[in-house]
């Protein structure tokens, strides 16, 4: 499973202060330390900051001096998104874009950049009509995205689905929804899928408990990547338990390496 | 989900030494904590006591003593159950048996008990040439199982099929097989699935992580019973947790209650 870590995100009050400061030594040890847990992608967001687009130039740089591991450029804005692929170092291609929807603006703003940079791309199931309640109409809109982006010649394999969890507090049916989702949006399109795991819990206590049986279940309906804490040693240890379960672990060695290096939290 | 508890079990060495030395009290210790757990039925087990069908008739009564939640009889000898059923108060098909299977010794000695007193029954997926590699095979012998006992006029809504998990260790796909038999079960045969939770770690270090998701998965594949240890607070907040992701706690009444209670551990 990709692991997009989540820590590097101005939504988060104590790092929009430290990027608010440009500590640079406190969002380089942040952007280390995911890396050493075994991210795919470092998530960067700085919608929270004052020049949204000044700061994420600052932190791509920021970040890039100290790991090579490959950026998910977090915003709704296309302009910010352009600044952070014009500065970031190495393939372009290798940024993810942390995301386009069906909603005209946002489509009109990201998808010209994620064409011409051949990036992969977040997708969330949301048009200028909101996120969907029904599977069926969230599954609508994948598809809608799934013929456009084809149309203009993307690579599928560089899609992520992301089917917007809604919280279990404003329906008990909501998680439910989802893993309808991932199932049928795997089956009839054969794209990735992606998740956020905090939506879920919203309003509720214990959430971490919530999030991490989330993540295992959203794992066993085949869901390809997760945007999650990496340094939240009983999440990634779901991760690994999960992996092995769904026989995607032979010998069990990644379980057992976890192990041995005592990276798995009971 | 149905919860059978399984600490009075003459498998685990510390439970034999109190029922080989006949503790009333630690035997009605342990069967009170289970039922104020929240257990649907309490899993009795003297195979590993010197004379199992003494030992069951004293360890039956001595239970009852104390509790009236229902019991199941656990052995693969019908003279125990029968003795069990004879013994035991209230109302006998209210006890669940464990286990029938397609074993034909078996059949024979347990399959007239359970028509006898229309009991709730626990059927495995084997038979006389063991428990079969695949998925195809286990179904195979489901359904043979069912025919027999909708012939027998057996009511099917009691049945719970237990498609037999077998290690990690031994092949890393096991887990992936199991899921797949609760699903095909339940779509084939519309009747009820049942596991215990401790094989599926055999042999690997850290088996609690690994015993609770693979609780989890199994929740989410639908299966509608687990024996288990209902002591552990950390399975018993993933049965929870899982139920409320699966839609099955409305308004999050049971996760809010057990967190007020202080009974969800992270």
């Amino acid at each position: 499973m990709l692991i997009i870590g989540e820590k590097l995100n101005s939504a988060i009050p104590g790092v929009r202060q430290i990027m608010e400061a440009k500590d640079a030594a406190a969002v380089q040890d942040l952007a280390v330390r995911q890396a050493a847990a075994g991210v795919h992608y470092l998530d960067v967001n700085t919608a929270h900051c004052g020049d949204e687009t000044a700061y994420m130039e600052w932190l791509v740089r920021t970040v890039q001096e100290v790991t090579d591991t490959p950026l998910c450029i977090d915003s709704t804005d296309g302009s910010v998104i352009r600044k952070a692929l014009e500065v970031a170092k190495g393939n372009k291609n290798k940024i993810l874009i942390n995301s386009i929807s069906m909603e005209k603006n946002r489509l009109d703003q990201v998808l010209p950049l994620v064409l011409e940079y051949q990036c992969p791309v977040i997708g969330l199931t949301v048009d200028d009509n909101g996120i969907p309640k029904t599977v069926e109409d969230r599954i609508s809109i994948a598809g809608r995205m799934v013929d456009l982006l084809a149309k203009e010649g993307y690579n599928l394999d560089n899609l992520y689905i992301d089917p917007l969890v809604l919280p279990l507090a404003v329906s008990h049916g909501n998680a439910l929804i989802f893993f309808e989702c991932l199932s049928e949006i795997k089956r009839q399109f054969k794209v990735k899928t992606v998740s956020g795991l905090s939506n879920i819990s919203f309003n509720m206590p214990k959430r971490k408990i919530i999030n991490r049986y989330f993540l295992a279940i959203c794992m066993a309906h085949g869901m390809d990547a997760a945007i999650l804490d990496p340094l939240d040693k009983k999440i990634m240890t779901a991760v690994t338990a999960v992996e092995l379960l769904m026989g995607k672990d032979p010998f069990g060695k990644n379980f057992l390496k976890a192990y041995r290096k005592d990276m798995l939290e009971d």
